[in-house]
């Protein structure tokens, strides 16, 4: 399974690519930054988001993209280009059908380190540990994008089994309804 | 001056053609909403926005796009999904190298009814006298999206006075501190 993590903004937008399935050791395949400059008019600054993470779908073209998820609630100030960057990344990747997780950081967090609470070095050090790197990548987005990577392929296979057993009682509700 | 105005949503973008200058007639040249299924999964559903949008650049060639301005404190619950169905606007416009105006849904109330307080009916009704049409467009995005074309079309000669005067005043001191 081949993973790109989002981290979106519109200052930076971290950018990780990250192999591999639950339970094995991990590859990370490419780890950036998209950045835009602050001064540039808002809608440039969506189309530089844009070319970015093109550029990152047509190099490593991952079967599954990876975004965290914003909330309106925390950092006021910010979360309108979060969100805004976000949607630029999800229809990057909705127009190529590859198929777009929404993560919130608690689970990020909560994935990579045990954690909902931990903070950006913890998440850092792990994120060095499990993909065997020698050193934390920089900046802190850079290594958020990976840590949103590494979350979905070890969630996935929980959340299809997940899906699979909504579906079974569906279906069996349906079976019992009509029997 | 022929712009396109756009009241962003997920459930229902409104959009709107308008042609005119400041001091005479304006003319509708197109009003909808673009549409998308609240069932979608979120990236297809900004892609269903885009298409929309493509389609309405490609009909009409806009030479602005005005969008409203998204405030992260407003209606929590839905704000998401309009910062990023505007960003999808933004993005569609800039990469075509059309000028996106941002404007306040207040902006956009006084500009047209002469209060920033001004509720739906009574920009529907301004909306309908000022192009002349039969009755309110239907629903209230669609006329909303003319209000902000509108908007734009009255505003763009004082915001361009201004920057002209921002422009001489900075060229102004230059000169002084170079003389």
């Amino acid at each position: 399974m081949r993973v790109l993590g989002v981290d979106p903004g519109l200052t930076r937008c971290g950018v990780g690519v990250v192999e591999g399935v639950a339970g094995r050791p991990l590859t990370m395949l490419g780890v950036g930054v998209v950045r835009t400059p602050s001064d540039a008019e808002l809608g440039q600054r969506l189309v530089a988001v844009e070319q970015g993470i093109e550029q990152w779908l047509d190099q490593h073209r991952p079967e599954f993209v990876a975004v965290e998820r914003v909330f309106s609630q925390h950092n006021v100030r910010t979360v309108m280009g979060t969100a805004q960057a976000s949607a630029v990344a999800m229809l990057c990747a909705a127009r190529r059908g590859i198929p777009v997780a929404l993560h919130t950081p608690s689970e990020v967090k909560a994935a990579v380190t045990g954690s909902g609470r931990a903070d950006k070095a913890q998440v850092g050090a792990m994120v060095t540990r499990l993909l065997r790197l020698d050193a934390p990548p920089k900046p802190a987005d850079a290594a958020d994008a990976l840590a949103l990577a590494i979350c979905h392929i070890w969630r996935a296979p929980a959340q299809n089994r997940l899906q699979q057993a909504v579906a079974l009682h569906t279906a069996t509700a349906r079976k019992g309804r009509t029997a």
